[in-house]
């Protein structure tokens, strides 16, 4: 007995029958006496059919219109599932992004959440309504519609559960948790009963595509209760709290992501400011830059490479060749033939031995590592492309996670 | 140079060819100094799509949560032909029914308009932005998406034109304007260069597609210039004002409409009240009633016979059946096998002869007359549906309007 909210992806909805399955989830736990908020996102394909549509008009069209277009998509998706509560009988409303106060900045494409106003959300449950959500869409000061961005339902939920205080933020998707890594790599990964917000945001940073990490940021900022469950069967899934519940494993769980593309700069002056300069460009044009090493090069000169992902290898590269003499540079390598592997656990910190551990299995294997970086809870390594799913099975084994 | 409203409907902007081309159009209008709002349908066949994935999951769903769906449609069409126009190279910004407060009635799925906050449109034009408004939609007073019915892109674009104070109102259409008849039927059916409010409303309400007779009501409350134009050409159109200017013809139209049921209530009692009771009945769930006809039965007795639209016969049985006791008749007679034939034009209240005339071509052609309806500038007769098009054509022929 308490205030749910719930959030179903666009495969839960994909189809007639889905939506169907979907209502009986959320009617069921509106029978056991709880009030229920439920965010869902677009059906299936939906948003992809809607950039199609859009590409083919103007590649270049404005975010702005292009968040007034997809913004449609969970407008579809939460009549649709609120169509099928009626028919099962039960009180229910459907509720766009500016319907229930949604207030963003006016960022297009990857608005920030500024607050809700819930006076909309709580007439409703007031009234014993099951109240349906749009995820991914806000509303920004001009009274436009923008959209939240990549994980941006979770981001939605996470942050309804926040403002109402609600007792408990389900995730649904189509695995049954959180997993020690990827159960397609690895045969024998194990389902976590619980996980810490720290670990689960590393997870999700590195490539686990369970959580949005923006989410768990947000869960952990204002202590929400979150469970990973899987809307195909009943499992209770895997609860991400403050702290999880001591157990012997140090590393919970190992990552891979394919979409690094490394970059070199060679033979930059190694004088004080440089990297300040690289990099200070790179955030001016809002590149994410991930694992960075710097070496030494020949005399007086240095080398810095880093990682990006794939999709901004390009504009990366055109960036720094702009600013050739500004930066004082010899030459930029480039390859995408990495792939990057985490080990995330909130134990590490106080076992020195975790990464060597790691990079042991590696050396077992034959797998060479080309670049390292740690932090507290996480020690991420770039490998060949080629020898990735190899290298995840040994570290899962090396560290006992089955 | 002037504030110009643009409507353009679902088949003009059915797919991304068609948006560029409507885009084309809006561009010219703004280039030659003109400030220009156009009101958008959803497109092609998007409403009827929404539709039928709505009946799938349910199809007693309410008529909020189709609201909440159907206008979907008109959100994507505004941002695709935002996107176009800004392929072009022009300002341009686009706004759903909530953003312009088109402020409606809480008549889901046929709401009125009870009026428009200016507000966010002036400042759009104020910054030179073309408007893009999705149409069909607006929001009551609880915040909640509503739809306008049938017909409801006309009156929105009307709607605005008549707040905005616009110096025209242009409907695009696939026609070139207001036809004499349907030249799908007749051949040398004549486009009229102007008629009357009132001519179009008869004409409009009589089964001519190409303007809603709710928008030309509001078009003539607030004396708004419409013009009805091809998107496919340049041709002037045909202008609807208060008084069209002086021609030498009495009819202006010919208007057929294949949607139509009869239904006879035989041998009800003669006695005072009765029809009230019959019609005001049916009144009571919203049914319209066309054409009444009501003769002398067997002794004490009488027939009432009326028409309504074939979608409604179903349910006019059910409900008379349902009350036949109280309302005391002996049996029911439904047909489906007739056609209204009307002609339309306001001087026919001063030329007697005209309904005589068109009698006449009836009888000429050995085509039965089952039912007439005359009012001050129309007159209409039911005819069997078979002899429809060569009624109109004889019809046609006869007040020589080709």
């Amino acid at each position: 007995m308490g205030l749910v909210v719930q959030k179903f992806g666009g495969s839960s909805v994909a189809n007639a029958e889905r939506v169907m399955n979907v209502a009986g989830r959320i009617v069921d736990t509106y029978k056991e006496g709880n009030s229920v908020v439920v965010v869902v996102s677009a059906q299936g394909d939906t948003t992809d059919d809607l950039i199609e549509k859009a590409k083919e008009i103007n590649p270049n069209a404005s975010k702005r219109e292009m968040d007034m277009l997809l913004s449609t998509g969970e407008q579809i998706s939460i009549s649709l599932l609120a169509m099928a509560i009626q028919k099962l009988g039960y009180p229910v409303v459907s509720l766009t992004g500016w319907q229930i106060g949604m207030k963003t900045d006016a960022n297009y494409g990857g608005a920030r959440i500024h607050k809700i106003d819930c006076e909309r959300l709580q007439k409703e449950l007031d009234s014993n309504h099951i109240v349906i959500v749009a995820g991914f869409q806000g509303i920004n000061k001009y009274d436009d519609i923008t959209t939240l961005g990549r994980g941006g339902s979770d981001t939605s939920a996470v942050a309804i559960a926040a403002a109402l205080r609600a007792d408990m933020c389900e995730i649904y998707t189509d695995v049954d948790g959180v997993y020690t890594t990827d159960p397609r790599i690895v045969k024998n990964a194990k389902k976590l009963d619980s996980i810490s917000y720290d670990e689960m945001l590393e997870l999700a940073s590195l490539g686990a595509n369970v959580l949005h990490n923006r989410s768990v940021e947000m869960a952990k900022k204002y202590g929400v209760n979150l469970t990973v469950r899987s809307s195909l069967n009943k499992n209770p899934g895997t609860v991400v709290k403050e702290v999880s519940k001591v157990e012997k494993m140090v590393v919970r769980g190992v990552a891979r992501d394919n979409d690094v593309a490394r970059i070199s700069i060679c033979n930059i002056e190694d004088k004080p400011g440089m990297a300040f300069k690289v990099f200070s460009l790179l955030a001016s044009k809002n590149i994410n830059v991930d694992i960075i090493l710097q070496s030494i090069g020949r005399e007086g000169m240095k080398d810095i490479s880093f990682t990006v992902s794939e999709s901004n290898l390009e504009k990366t590269v055109a960036l720094l060749e702009d600013n050739k003499e500004a930066l004082c540079f010899e030459e930029i390598k480039t390859s995408t033939d990495y792939a990057k592997l985490s080990i995330v656990g909130s134990g590490m910190v106080n076992n020195p031995g975790v990464a060597s551990m790691m990079f042991e299995a590696l050396y077992d294997a034959n797998i060479n590592i080309h670049m390292i970086s740690t932090s507290e809870i996480k020690v991420s390594v770039l490998i060949n492309k080629k020898n990735a799913d190899r290298a995840v099975n040994v570290i899962h084994e090396k560290f006992n996670l089955a």
